[in-house]
């Protein structure tokens, strides 16, 4: 029997407000160089430590052992998509960063200028990293000069440096296609190919790339160094099965960073914008405690310093997040869940595959009896190591939202 | 690879004694209002603790995460029987619990007597919830008169208060069948359905269901509160895998309580009759050591009280368990697992998804050198988390029963 359609057999109705409170690439690993502590293990975390008292911790595997995921994988499982079922491309990632909110069906693609000799050989992938403004502006002279292709609108949208994302918006459009992208100087800018050749949607996808090609290089062609661009993981938003009809829970995301806000409004949760500190997103969760059932609170600078290494920084953020959880607590949800979305472990400055410690705090947690919430803490956990996407799944069974099964 | 066929393969023949030992709903957690102890946590257990000085403790995930299971599927995955593919509808397991001996293909249902008025609206759906006495008599005089129904026998029993159970036993006949239960007061009692509707066996149930409520009702009619009767749950007794053939271990089952003689009977378990506590079944086992390979020793009291969310019950209840224990411990089978079917948390007062607390002790098992047989102990232990489908695996492993996989 199939376990998802068994866990929506045993859904229960239920009045529990559950907290998904995700401090990004939380989990770190003890070197000698930090003196064996972890961040979350060097840090003074007083309210933590009291909800610990009367929780459960273990530890969560993202995706599969050593596997590092990015956060559209690392969030999706979160929210209980097996995320080798329901991937979810670069491109569509890349959009959603940028703030741009996709309709289902929509084919997008990252991008960024690059450098063309005149026999159109690539001789610069990054177009000699031309500064941010430099790419709106281009990205500008392009939205003006390449509104439509056929029946499909052409949606672009400047990023950093040299990147920027392009968003096809009609129908009957599908990828993934390979990339615009020769993946090294010397070569030139290969056709965007369908991966699955018989299909209709992608072919017609493939045929909109070249000719959004054939349209947009002429209008830079005297912009060099950013005489040309290439296209990457291009792919369109997947059907993702709604989280309200999926888990009964009718469910808010309340983050500063917009890759986030999109991941979560791919799974159809209602985007609360406009906090832009943890302290106001934990006011707001209070301002909205009555209008939903499941909250997804993002925290973005763990991560963020562990990328750069920086391990003093990290334990300031989890410090920072922590004086900030008494603002949260006011209202107490019946399940409040404390973790990252994978690890970021400051001696290899990146994602990584650890599995993250995880804080569950019901009234049916049960106590671990540990004293704080640390990855070594995390270990001894009664929930033991398991798989991101049965994390909803127990903060269900927390609320009392699954029946028995059998008899 | 099917790991089920791997595992066949591999087995050796053995002279080993297995013994698993439930403590119905064992496992508990801990919470502050019991001073963060667990009723095992709490219990004065001196042969306990000794056996643990040699052995391994995991814990159990009785089904999947999140999931608390009847204790048809706790049981059947402790048998090693996946209990996600072999499901026992609730007629079968009712049936079982009245002591009724099913045979593969019998379709059985849990009825109730109800109350109807004289259009045959559902006024009561417990017939004022009359007295056993009351129910007795009503199914004495249905027996009487309702033997057969074509080529059919049919079975009834009395049950507690308003519930009974009826069997079909006969050729070509399948469940699952849709409940003749409107599930509220005010509505007509609807006819069972099949819900494979093309299953010709389930429709010759459906049919024999319809006939049962024209001989039966007429019977019952001037009868009121109880001139009605409704049934649920109206499924067959699946085909399972013979446990002697599946896992070379010829198996004895020595339970007080039918449920538990019936779900070991399911996989073909001989039913030892006759002890009625604790002490009893074991100088049972002592007496039956020769004759049988393994042994399904079942104790009920701790799921009882913690489903009444008795903690010093569910406490006296373990200590007297282990008072008991030196009788087993006369004959030490070679591997002696303890454990429960799932845990029932006195703070829920119902089986809950909390994995369950494993003992398994044995001359391969190693020690995991900790002092106690507890939640917080199995925590730490070299057994892990994992699923009870695979405890009998282990079994067998540690029975040194398995041959080496590959060279």
């Amino acid at each position: 029997m199939n376990l998802d359609s068994l866990y929506s057999e045993l859904t229960l109705k239920s009045n529990a407000k559950l907290a998904l409170v995700v401090l990004d690439g939380l989990g770190d690993i003890a070197t000698r160089e930090q003196n064996y502590m972890t961040p979350l293990e060097a840090s003074f975390t007083p309210n933590l430590d009291a909800l610990t008292q009367d929780g459960a911790q273990g530890r969560m595997t993202p995706v599969a052992p050593g596997i590092s995921p990015g956060s559209g994988p690392g969030h999706l499982a979160l929210f209980g998509y097996d995320p080798l079922e329901f991937q979810v491309g670069r491109g569509v990632i890349e959009a959603l960063g940028l703030g741009l909110e996709l309709k289902a069906g929509d084919v997008a693609a990252r991008a960024n200028f690059c450098s063309l000799d005149a026999k159109g050989i690539v001789t610069d992938r990054r177009a000699g990293r031309i500064e941010t403004e430099v790419c709106e502006e281009l990205c500008g002279r392009l939205v003006k000069k390449v509104k439509r292709i056929g029946d499909t609108d052409v949606i672009i949208k400047a990023g950093k440096g040299h990147r920027f994302v392009v968003v096809f918006r009609g129908k009957g459009l599908e990828g993934p296609l390979t990339d615009a992208d020769p993946h090294r100087e010397g070569a030139p800018i290969p056709k965007a190919e369908p991966i699955d050749k018989k299909s209709a949607k992608a072919n017609k996808a493939a045929k909109l790339v070249a000719e959004f090609y054939k349209a947009a290089l002429p209008v830079i062609a005297a912009r060099k160094p950013a005489n040309g661009f290439l296209m990457r993981g291009i792919a369109h938003q997947p059907a993702i099965p709604n989280f309200q009809e999926r888990y009964g829970l009718k469910a808010a995301c309340i983050a500063v960073y917009p890759m986030y806000k999109g991941l979560a409004q791919l799974v159809g949760m209602t985007k609360l914008e406009g906090s832009q500190t943890i302290q106001a997103q934990f006011e707001r969760y209070l301002a909205e405690y009555d209008r939903f059932d499941y909250f997804f609170i993002h925290y973005k600078y763990t991560d963020m310093h562990g990328e750069d290494g920086n391990f003093a920084a990290k334990k300031n953020a989890i410090e920072e997040f922590d004086a900030a959880l008494p603002i949260l607590l006011q209202k107490r949800p019946e399940v409040l869940v404390i973790t990252g979305d994978h690890s970021t472990p400051c001696a290899i400055k990146g994602h990584s595959w650890h599995p993250q410690p995880v804080l569950l705090v019901s009234p049916c947690s049960g106590s671990d009896k540990l004293d704080r919430f640390t990855e070594t803490g995390a270990n001894l956990g009664s929930l033991g190591v398991f798989e991101a996407k049965y994390l909803i799944r127990l903060m269900q069974a927390n609320a009392k939202m699954f029946d028995k099964f059998g008899a």
